[in-house]
Order: C-alpha cells, then structure tokens, then sequence
C-alpha cells in the first residue's frame, strides 16, 4: 500500500486499474481514478432518439461529435460501455456539466449503490447481477438524468438490449411515455436481474442441504463457507438497490410523473420480495453447518461403537487363552482331553452374553 | 433460466406455468403471465347478489354474460376460483377496468401479501392456509373492492364457503351490514385458517422435543431442518399478513366504516396473538438440535466408558498371563503345583481394585 | 380439528371447553364460545359498595338481581369467579351493555392481554400469576370500568381478597379515593404477582446453574429446557403485562385521575424492573447448557486419558511377553536361569518410562 | 414465600430486612419496608452549609433538630448514611414533605435507577460501585433536590467525602456554584466509580484470554461463568445510569441552568464511553468459551492419537508372536536356529512402515 | 487504583502518563491530566497562513510567541504534535480562551470520537489509522475551528503533511476555498486512513479463512481471537467516525458553507462504504471459528477410523492364536502337519471379510 503523494499526476491519463480505493488518500476530490477488479473494458457510446411517432439509434459514434439538443421535444438515451478511455469519458461528462464528484463515482466500480437527487439532474449508481455466469459476477450501472437526456454507463457489454428492442418495435407503446418511464425501465431490468440471482441461491441452498444430509464430507465446509460468501454479497447489493428503490418511489423528485410512479412502486413490491425471500434462505442456510456438524458426532459414534463392541467381546476371551496358555504345570482342566471343549464352551456363553447385552443396549 | 426476449408472444394465451418470477424480466410491466409451483386450475365464476331482504347465488356461471349492477343498492360478491383461462379472466379484469399491474399480480402466485388503496378501489393480497392436508399448503387470494363489487380469487376451491352459508342464513344478521363487512368476513376467515396452521406447528414442536428428549436419532435431525423450513415459511406468510391488517386496521380508506373497523382491530388482535405465539414456539424449537448434539456426545461418553472399563480391566491381567506363557526355564511360582492359584489371586485383586476404582469414579 | 359450520348451534350453551381457537373458525364474530385448558370453574358473584364513610358487601349473589346504581354516589365493585355458566354472565354481560367483542374475549383465556378505551368504557385483560403451585400457573384477569362500575372477571379463586380487606379496613384510606385508584390497586396485585413468579425463575436459574457446575448429568437436558420453557412463557407475559401498563400510564383516558397517575407510574416501574431483571436471568441462563456441553466433553476427555495411559503401558509390556512367549527353540536368554530377571527389569524400566512421560505430558 | 397480608403492622417499625420485594404484594402504595441482602446499617446525618464565602460542617447530628432554612441564601446539604432507622428516616423525610412513594423508593435498595422531575422537587436514584473489595459490591444512592437543599442517601459509608473536602478548600472555586453543581458533582462522582469496574472487568477479560489461551482447564469454566453475571450485572448498572444521565442533561429541568448543562454533557459523554468499552469486553469475552471448548478438543484427538499410534504399531507384532506361540507341531520357521531372527526384523519392518506412515500422516 | 485526592496537586505539571481513566475520580472537572498507553511525546508547533495569493509556513516555532491575527482576512491553521509539554499546551490553549472541558478532552487519548458545535467554535475528536505498522495502531486527532483559526492536534508526527503540500502547491486550487474546506480536507484525510485498515482487515480475513481450510492448527485459535479483537477495536473506531461524520454532514453549523457540505456528504458516503464493508467481512469472519471445530472433529474421526479398522482386524486373528496357544493336551489340529495352513487361511479368511466390510462402510 503506497502512500506517496501522487499529486502531480493528476492531469495525465490513468488507464491501468488500481486494485484499492485507498490509493486515493491525499488526492483532492473528484480525481476520476479508475477503480476495478481488473482492467477496464474498451469504451463504446450508442445514442437512441425517439418519441411516440419517431426513433432513431446510432451505434459505436465518436461522443465528440455527439450533439445534445435539449430543445428537442424527442428523449435523448446514451449508453456508455466500458471505462477504458477516461479521457474521452471526461470530455464527454464535462459537456454534460456534471459535477467532478459524479464522475469521480461513475470510474469507481467499488463504490456504493446511491441516488442523488440534485435540483436539475438526477445521478444513479446501483449493482446489475449477470448470473449466466459460473461465478458471481455483477457490475456496476451509473443512470444520469439532466436536461431531457439520460446517460446510463454499465463496465461492460450492452445489458440493456432488450429495453432498445421494446423503444424500437413499431407497434409498442412504450415511446408514448415520458424520460421517466425510461428510467423505470432501466431500473425494472437491474431489479430483474436480481431475480435471476435469488433463485440461483435457492438451487444451491436446496443441493447444499440435500448434500449434508445425505452425503457429508469434509469438502462440504468449504462449500458451505463459499455460499455463505455469495449470499453475504448478495444481500449486500440487495439492501442497496432497495434503498435507493424505495428512495426513487417516495422522491418528491420533478423527474418522476405519478403515473410512472405507480410502477416505480411495482418495482418496489418486487426488491422487497427479493428481501424476504433471501432471508428465508438464509435462515435455511444458517442450519446446514449444524447439521454437518451432528453428521460428523454421529459418525465418530458410530465408528467408536463398532471398535468397542468388538473389543469388548473379544478381550476376556483373550484373557481366558492367556491363562491356559500359562506354563503352569498344574491348571484345572489342562490335561483333561475333553478340556478344550469345556473351556471353548464358556467363551462361546460369554461371547453370547456380551452380544445380547449389546443387542439390548442398541449398540448393535 | 431462459433470458431470450419473448415481447412478441404478449398476445397469446399462456396456459403453461412458470416457475420463476424471473421469466418476466425484460417484459414490460402489466403483462399477465401465471406463475406457480403447477398448472393452475380450471376457471369457475360464482356470484351471490344481496341485501337485507334478498339474497340471489348464481355458481359456475359464464363471466362474459355478468352484467356488473353498480347502480343497484344490492351488495355483488363475485368469487373466481382457478388461474387456468387467463383470456376469459382478462376480459373479465378488463370489464371492471382493474390497472394493469392488479392484473398481472393476481397471476402471479408467488407475489408478496399486501395492499393497495387506490382512491376508487382497494386490492388485497393476502395467503391462505390450507392445513387438513399433510403437507404444507397455502393459496394466494386476492380481494378486489369497487363500485360496490366484491371480487375475491382463488387458486382453487371454495374457501369462502361458509361466509357464504352465513349470507344465505334465513335468520343471519350478516345481510344487514355493508360490503366492508363482507370484506372483514373474508380476511377474518384467512386469518382464522392461520390459527389451524399456528396449532400444527405447536404439535410439531412438541412431538419433536418429546423425541429428541426420550430416544434421539440420527434421523432427526431431517425432522428437525423441514420443522425449520416450516416455522421460516410461516412466519414470512404471518408478518406479510400482520402488515396488511395493521394497515387495513389503521387506513383512513373510504371502504371501511367506523362500525366494522371495531371488527377489523378484533382481527388485527388475532394477527399479533399468532405471531406472538409464533415467535415463543420458535423460541422453544431453537433448543432442540441443541438437545440433539447433547445426546451424542451423551452415548458417545457412555460407549467409551464401557469400552474403558473392560480394556483396563483386562489389559493388565492378560500382561500377566503373558508373563506366565513366556517360554524361560524357569519363572517365580512356575513350576509350584499351586503356583497358578496365587498368579490368579492376584489377577482376581486386581480386577477387584480397579471395579472399585471405577464405582468411586462412578464410571460403572 | 373440525372445520364444520356449527352456526345453528349459537343459541345454545357451550358448557364444554373448546382447547384451541381455531374452533371458532368461520362463526360470525362476538360468539362467546369458552376457549380453555380444562373446564371453566362455577360461576360466582361478589359485589361491594363503598363511599369514604360507608361500605357493604355482599357474597354468592345471584346476578340476575344485582340492581346497578350508576346515579348513586357510591363506587360499585362486581367480582365474577369462573366462567361455566355462560348463560347467566351472558345476561348480567348484556345488562351492562358490554360490545359483543369484549364478552367474547372474557371467555377466550387464551387471548392477548391488552387494553382497549372506549369512550365510555375501559377494557383490560391481563394475566394474574399464582406461583405458588408446583406447576407455572396462570389465569387471565379482566377488568371493565364503564358507569361507575368496576367488574373484575378472573377464571377461578378469589385473588383480590386483600384488596377488599383494605377496602373494608375500618381506618384505611382506601375509600377516599376514587374508583380509577380502585382499578390501579387491582393492576398493581397483578404486577406484585409477577414478582413472585420473577423469584421463583430466579432460584430455579441459581440452582439449575449449580447442578450443572458441580454435578452434571444427562438429566439436566431435560430440566433445562424445562426452564427455557419457563422463561419465554414468562417473558411473553410480562411484555404483555408491559405494554399495557405504559398503555395505561400514558393514555389521556378520563378514568385516570392526576393524582393516580403518579401511582400507575410506580406500578410501570414495577413492570420495566421486572422485564429488566428477567432479561439478566436470561442472559445468565444461556451460558448453562454450554457449560453441560463442556461437562461432556471434559468427562470424555478424562475417561479417553485413563483408557490410553493404561492401555499404552500394557501394550508394549505384552508384546514382550508375547515374544519369549513363541515356541522356536532359540531365543535370546531363553535359556539362561535369569533371563526372565533380565527380561522383567527391562519391562519395568519401560512402564517407568512410560509414567514419566504422561506425568510430563500432564496426562496422570 | 409468605403472601399473608400484613396490613395491621403498618404503623410499627420494620427493622430486619425483607429479601424480596414481592413482601410487599397486597400493601398499599408508598408503605416504608426495608429491602436488602442483608440488614441495615446504622442511620447517621451530616449536614453542610455553604454559599462562595462560608462554609459549615455538622456530623453525627440529631436529624429531628435539623431546621432547614429554605429562606437563606446558602446552599443546604444533608447526607445520610444507613437505612436502618426507619422511624427516624420517616420523620425526616415527612419534614421535608416528601411524596410516599419517593420514600417507598429510598428504601428499596433493589428498586430501579431512575430520575423523577416534579415541578419542586427532583428525585434521582443511581447504584454507585464500590470496586475495591474483591466481590462485586455496588450501593444505591439516593439524590433529592427542593426548595435550596439538596439530600443524599446513601446504604452506607461516606461516598462523597472528595467533594465534600472540595467544597470546604479555602482557595477552590466549587462555592461559588449553585446547588445544580453540587448535583452535577455527586453524579459525576458516582459516573467515575463506573470506571473503576470498568477497568476492573477489562483485566479481567485479559487475564481470562490469557488463561484459556495458555493453560485451558475445566476450573476455568466456573470463572467464564462467574464473570459473565459480572458482565450482566455491570451492564444493566451501567445502562440505567446511561438512561438517567441522558434524561438529566436533556431535561428543561429548572434545576440546571446552562452553565451546569455542559458539564452534564461531560458526564453524559463518559457514561457513553463507558457502554462503548464495555461492549467492546463484552464481544471480546464472547469468544472465550469457544476457545475452551475448542482447546478440550484439542486435547482429546491429541490422546487419542497417542493411543491409536501405540496400539496400531503394537496391535500386528503381538499378532505375529501369537502365530510363534501356537503349539502346532510344523509353523514355518520354527525350528530354525535362526528363524527367531529372520521374524524379529520382519516385525522391525513392520514397525518402521508404520512409524513412517504415521510420520507422513503427521500424526507424530 | 490509587482512589486518593489529589486535588492540591492540579497546579503542578503531570509529565507522567496515566494509564486509567479512573485516576480522574474526584478531580474537579476540566483538570487537564494526560492519559495514554505510553508517554506523550515531544510538542511541536507548526503554522501556515494562506489565501488565495499568497502562502507562508513556519515550523518548529515557540507557540508562546505565535500573534494571532483574527482580523486578518487570511486562514490561519495550527498543527499541534505531541501532547508532553502540558504548561506550554495549556497556555497555547488559554489565548484561544477555549473551554476547560475541550482542553481536559485534548489531554485525554483514551476519550471517545465527538463533536461539539458552539456558537462561536467547533470541536472535533476523530481517531486516525496508522496502518503500515505491524501492530494495529491509531491516534487521536482533535480539530477546533474558532475565530478564522483551525487548530489541529495529533499525538505524534505530521499525518496531514500531504494537506499542507496541496495549499503550497503553485498550481492548486486549494486556496481559494475557506476554512470550511480545509477541515473538510483534514477529515477526509482520516477517513481516506481507515480505507488502509478496512483493506488490512479483508486480507487478514482471506489468509485466515484460507489456512483454516487448508492447514488448520491449534496456534491459529489465538490469530482467529486477536483477528476478532482488531474486528471490534476497527468496528468501534469505523462507528465513531460514523457519527462524526453525519453530524458535520447534517449540521446546521454556520462553519461549514453549502458547496463544502457536497463533498462532506461525499465523505459521509466513503464512511457508510467503510461500515457496509465492514459488516461484510464480520459476517465472513464469523464463520470460520466454526470451520476449525469443524477440523478438529474431522481430524478426530480420522484418527478413531485408523484406530478402529486395526483393532478390528487383529483383535479376533490375536484370539485364535491365543486359542492354539492354549496347553491343553488336545486342541483341534493341533497335531496335523497341515493344521498351522488351514488356521492361517481362516485368519486370512477373516481379515478379508473385515476389509471388504470396511470398504463398504466406507471406513477405509
Ligand atoms: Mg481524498
Ligand atoms: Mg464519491
Ligand atoms: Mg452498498
Ligand atoms: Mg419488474
Ligand atoms: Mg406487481
Ligand atoms: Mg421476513
Ligand atoms: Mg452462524
Ligand atoms: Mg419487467
Ligand atoms: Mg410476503
Ligand atoms: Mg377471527
Ligand atoms: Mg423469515
Ligand atoms: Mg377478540
Ligand atoms: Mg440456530
Ligand atoms: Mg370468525
Ligand atoms: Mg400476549
Ligand atoms: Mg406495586
Ligand atoms: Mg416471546
Ligand atoms: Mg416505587
Ligand atoms: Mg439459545
Ligand atoms: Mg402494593
Ligand atoms: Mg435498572
Ligand atoms: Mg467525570
Ligand atoms: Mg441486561
Ligand atoms: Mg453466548
Ligand atoms: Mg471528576
Ligand atoms: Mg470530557
Ligand atoms: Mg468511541
Ligand atoms: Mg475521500
Ligand atoms: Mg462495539
Ligand atoms: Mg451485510
Ligand atoms: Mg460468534
């Protein structure tokens, strides 16, 4: 952890990622320092046009020559991919006159889920789940509402596809609404994708249960914590994005019109499902590693049982062998020929004895 | 988990169920898909017309021949059981003009409990159990008031049958109250069905205890992890359902008069008292897997104390025997004619010593 | 449970008693059905008049011709023990125009405690604890205030007793006051109950914890979760008791004069010290089935110690013997008069050096 | 437990001690009745007077020949010191005109802290502690403000001689305060007593760690025991002198003016410190029984290791010269001169994979 | 604990450290006393003038001789470093005029994080991390903004240095913002700390988690319990900070101008990431206690198996030839040639049946 003072840089370009966000300790605020797991991806601009009768996309444009017409009665969307190139970015967002601290957040993908509700625009930053995945992979999405134009960022590929679809297709009546009815939809699809997440997290919770009961194994624990780590985060993001929902739904913010607000509440209603469901799982969960727990007690158990019925059975009898095995010259019954039958007699009856015990005691 | 877009299917009719919530995602809002662990049921229409004078019940009747009366002074229950026609029950939402996100909750069977309180209209969701059965079940139900029409939805069944006996009932004072009344009847029944439920756990709970206490097994704890999931499925229905008769209790809705709300805080008193009792058999449950792992390590314990006993015992005896088996020419006592009745004396004090070591020990 | 329509049968007379709630399912709301552990008690009725000069009582009446004095100066105090005959109290109830709802909850006694005000009358239930039986006991108490009057309902005994004796007291204060000091003084014989119950919990805490550290057995399980059962049965009464004294002590009720609120507060000081020492007693009694749990595992861990101590000396010894115990024809020493001297200092010498090491290793 | 009403021996004088204060059930409110671990001390009075030029100091006096002189400029204080007075103590304290109910307080030495602001009287009760005594000992301190004179009750000792030496310095600046400085002063006073447990329980915790970290044996689990009702009983003083501080410097009392309030807020913030720390011991101690638990753990698979490396080296050698020791006529090798030397290296062999198996298992 | 008075002594000078709180008992408010683990270290005073033009800095300067300038337009901040010197300190203080208890709050290291807003100053208390060292390691920092003048105070070095580069860089925009932005700066320096010690903490988590998993061991229960202690003393710290923060976010303070309160409200949003994030890694860290019992059990098992499978085998095999050891004249076979062969292929018999039966069992 380096804690040089890096002042003089700050006008250069930073295109390799830092790891942690306290490489920016002694920076002034706003210092827009990409912040990622890993490199940021190549920076792609796509612009959509539209209203109730016309639509208009162009895709992989030069923001430089991005006109913003604010005067125009159409809705303006432009998406963002991918962080790379914070040079351009930061022409691009100082056309816009956002204020240094948005940026500074939009190049930090560590950062917190938020809403802030300015006099004039409207900033939003919230976690997207991608769960095809074999990991757990999110990303970051940043939603910009000012002067009639929204600007959604996301770290990576083109996640709101299928919104473009529905602006798009002839006949649908979603280009009869307003910018706000955008921003729903925006937000509708990251919910949605949380869904995809929390059934996920049902399916391993149900394998991780019916595994420990049937089958526990040392791996287990290690699958157990793993889990435990994934519905940490989980529940993380999802506590954000409802924060920032339910700010959106109670907002007195100009930029939300009543009827959009209906289904900002239906949007609601279905983060809070996400929340109630997740602690149900979690409860579940909490469960399982007593349960693998007792499963280890009770095998030790068994094995212990097998050992001592075993032992037990066998060691008096041991012991009576010993005794006639003793160089005595003298020992009742030695020299008697039917000796040996007499004698392999009473260990049978007390090898009998010990087992019935055993059988009486359930211990076999 | 299929994410393709389906947008242009809306039209259609969807009969087949869906498991996950999550199929809806890219959907726009208001779409009317079924959602559901099966196939829903078939589709039937009951009505009952009445006043304090007459009372007219029509059943299995066709929802496109209902001609809606809001002029009249008579009160109109409509009772729709069975999600499987979901063209006929969108014609017949559409009849009365429902939003289209009362719409699409209604088919989804897997949304929250709640309430909404439109100025014209009330909704409510709520879960009903079904307890005769042996395994867990509930239903969603939905009650939709306006223009003095009832319309409450099942998933299957008649479970409202005996509010409608008690309105048929020549001498039933019921008559004679309002559509809140009716309303109060329904909700007053689904919280009565918890009480079946709230029984079933407690006899759960202490047949557990009573097994865990008197003869533990390894069996149990399955018992144990599926009484979990019941109490953590239970208590989610039981919260959603005190929320939403707090609110009914405490809203400042038009729907409700004074004269019922006395009714509805009597039902609001039952809520708690579920939940009240609910959260005390928790309290009692959370000791049992406790109790279990105890009486491991219980039998454990006693198995090697047994196994200890015997070892002990025996061990030094049989040294001795091996003593007196060693093959030298000559060994103390070896060749005395009673030189076996000492060596086993002392066997027999040794054995007797360590008995008595173990009584004061109080191992045996 | 038996989920069929008993509507037809309101008129009559429930004299048997109704185990759980449920059975009231689909009954209209105010039947007053006896819902109880065992059979309600008979039915007696004892009233008392008094005034600052004057007081009467009287015993065993037949409440059909209890005239009440609402004009009459006098304060008028009606103690109704045991709710078998629910003919005759629906009759005296009716008589004082009581809400249906209240009289059903009068024969509920397995409802909540709480407080309702009506405008002309106050309601209160709570729970009356009598400790000294060998069984946790506990009835419910109602209270009504309405007109002057004070009925007091409790399901069996005569708990007030010492309230009427001060009452009665020829020099006592008690009749200058009014009939809000007469209602405080029946919740604050409550609350003194419970501090009963309170030192009952903590000896049983006390001795519990003892056992456990001097002698614990698999017995102790049992007890334990007896206590545990104990507790949260207490715990929910006394937040019950709780919330309806605040209630009480903060309502703008005009039933409460200034001069008796100071007296409710001391009583809501009674409450708030008992939750507050029940919640050490609980805290304290968490630690009590770890320290069982240690128990068991230090006993295991001692016996394991013996068995290895004895069974590692012997061991080795054995196998010696075990050797000059082989019939070939030559072993080292076989042979020589003083093998077995030699043989036999070596088998001490590795016994010693074996108690060395477990002396070392703190084993014996 | 005896519940006999002892109306009739109000007016005498109750000098043994009454252990639980459910004696009190069935008395009527503000009745004087000693409760205690063990008897009263003896009852003592000093009195001092002081305004910022003079200063009186009266010990051991007669309390019925104390005038109290609200009419002078001067401030009055009188402590009093043991409760065993009780007549003595009621004729003072009815000088003073005190309600019955503060006095029940005064001597209730297990009631609850709390302040209580009437409009001419403040009434606050705290438990000081005194650390330096090996047990847990702590006292209740009684504080009544009205008309000018401010009265301290202590069960016994002299607990404010540091202030009382403070306000007798020639040269300190304390006279020249009202009598809220003087009130401020005792409580701050009893808040630093806090520290002292405090820091108390924080060695304690340390030297607990320490113990279980190095030597674990089962004694220590009576001291985790033992100090966690430390913890709990500290915790609960702690957080009703949290509640009574708070509610002192956030009071409109007439008894503080803003100069005072300040140092209030000084005490406020210690009390907080306080709570903080002892949070922090609190989590930090939680871990020390786990610890224990996991060190008896320990120690058991390391005998049972010792155990099953033993056995399982010896168990095949004493199997082989069982082989030599069977009295067959033909074993191979049995006559052979050597043959006791080609199977002693065999079982050296044996031996030596084992010892080398164990080894790469880590079991030795 | 030394509970004696010392209140002659205040004049003098208290050069030694005080470990304990508690030695303050009894003292008069306001005694500026020095508590801290260790000695304070050496004061040394440093000053920096600035506006937007011009910037001068003085180091190591006699603070006796520093001439506040309160009318000059310019920002004056003082850093103070080291607290030993307390007669320079408490005259430096003295020309300020501030409060006694800010100044007693100084001196005190062991005091909580606070702000405490007067009318005409405003004081800050904040704990700073110092990460890179091995051992955890913090210090207080206390910030008083009064009359123009921002006085910092640190225990030791210079942990703002990088600040002071930022306002004498040529460049920099610094300057040109008031006295509010440069605490804000300061504040934000100490919240940009504790990223240091969140990143610390998270890869202590990793590396404990990962050894646990890996190679569990006895030593690591004291890293897991002094990982638990950094876990609270951080959370502590991190919570303190919290409040601080919001307070100053919130704050109607006349200090702190509406663009400053934007990036304030841009620290409050570091500082709630910092706790999320926190929580994040308790929940994480919490498991793995578990997961080393978890070991030990497995490992135990392990051990027992070995123990038992050997055992099992021999123990029967060891009996027969006990049996053929015995000297009786006549044993079965005793005197065929052949005997010894078929007595060796039922012992091998046996040993297979108890492997193949181990393999089921899956033991081995
Ligand atoms: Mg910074
Ligand atoms: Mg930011
Ligand atoms: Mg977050
Ligand atoms: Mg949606
Ligand atoms: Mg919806
Ligand atoms: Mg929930
Ligand atoms: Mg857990
Ligand atoms: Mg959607
Ligand atoms: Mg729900
Ligand atoms: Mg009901
Ligand atoms: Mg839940
Ligand atoms: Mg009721
Ligand atoms: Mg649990
Ligand atoms: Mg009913
Ligand atoms: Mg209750
Ligand atoms: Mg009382
Ligand atoms: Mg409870
Ligand atoms: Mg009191
Ligand atoms: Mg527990
Ligand atoms: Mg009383
Ligand atoms: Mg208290
Ligand atoms: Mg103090
Ligand atoms: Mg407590
Ligand atoms: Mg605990
Ligand atoms: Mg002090
Ligand atoms: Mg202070
Ligand atoms: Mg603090
Ligand atoms: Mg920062
Ligand atoms: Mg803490
Ligand atoms: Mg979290
Ligand atoms: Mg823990």
């Amino acid at each position: 952890m380096n804690q040089k003072f890096r002042y003089i840089h700050f006008q250069g370009v930073f295109q390799v990622h830092e790891k942690y966000i306290s490489v920016k300790s002694g920076y002034p605020p706003g210092v827009p320092i990409y912040i990622g797991k890993q490199e940021a991806n190549n920076t792609t601009f796509s612009i959509i046009w539209y209203d109730d009768k016309n639509v208009q996309v162009l895709s992989h444009l030069d923001p430089d020559t991005i006109e913003l017409h604010p005067d125009k009665k159409q809705i303006t969307w432009i998406h963002v991919s991918g962080l790379r190139d914070i040079d351009q970015l930061n022409r691009f967002f100082s056309k816009l006159a956002l204020h240094p601290l948005i940026i500074e957040d939009i190049f930090n993908t560590k950062g917190r889920a938020k809403i802030e509700d300015f006099n004039d625009s409207l900033f939003i930053v919230l976690e997207m789940v991608n769960s095809p995945e074999e990991e757990w992979y999110s990303q970051k999405i940043n939603i910009i509402v000012k002067n009639g134009i929204l600007i959604s960022v996301s770290e990576s590929g083109d996640p709101f596809s299928t919104i473009r679809e529905r602006i798009t297709h002839p006949n649908g009546k979603f280009r009869s609404n307003g910018i706000d009815y955008l921003m729903y939809s925006l937000v509708d699809l990251i919910v949605d994708s949380f869904f995809y997440a929390l059934e996920r997290i049902e399916e391993s919770a149900e394998t991780l249960e019916d595994k420990v009961l049937k089958n526990p194994n040392p791996e287990i624990v290690r699958e157990i914590q793993s889990f435990r780590h994934d519905l940490i985060t989980f529940r993380r993001q999802v506590w954000s994005l409802r924060e920032v929902v339910m700010h959106l739904e109670r907002s007195e913010s100009v930029f939300l019109k009543d009827t959009t607000r209906v289904f900002m509440r239906d949007v609601y209603d279905h983060v809070i499902k996400i929340t109630e469901d997740l602690d149900m799982h979690r409860e579940m969960a909490e469960g399982i590693m007593e349960i693998y727990l007792s499963s280890i007690s009770n095998r030790t158990n068994d094995i212990v049982r097998t050992l001592t019925v075993i032992t037990v059975i066998f060691i008096p009898l041991t012991f009576i062998t010993g005794i006639y095995g003793m160089n005595f010259t003298f020992l009742p019954g030695i020299n008697d020929p039917d000796g040996h039958i007499l004698i392999m007699s009473m260990m049978t009856f007390i090898a009998s004895f010990m087992v019935i015990l055993f059988k009486w005691k359930k211990w076999i």
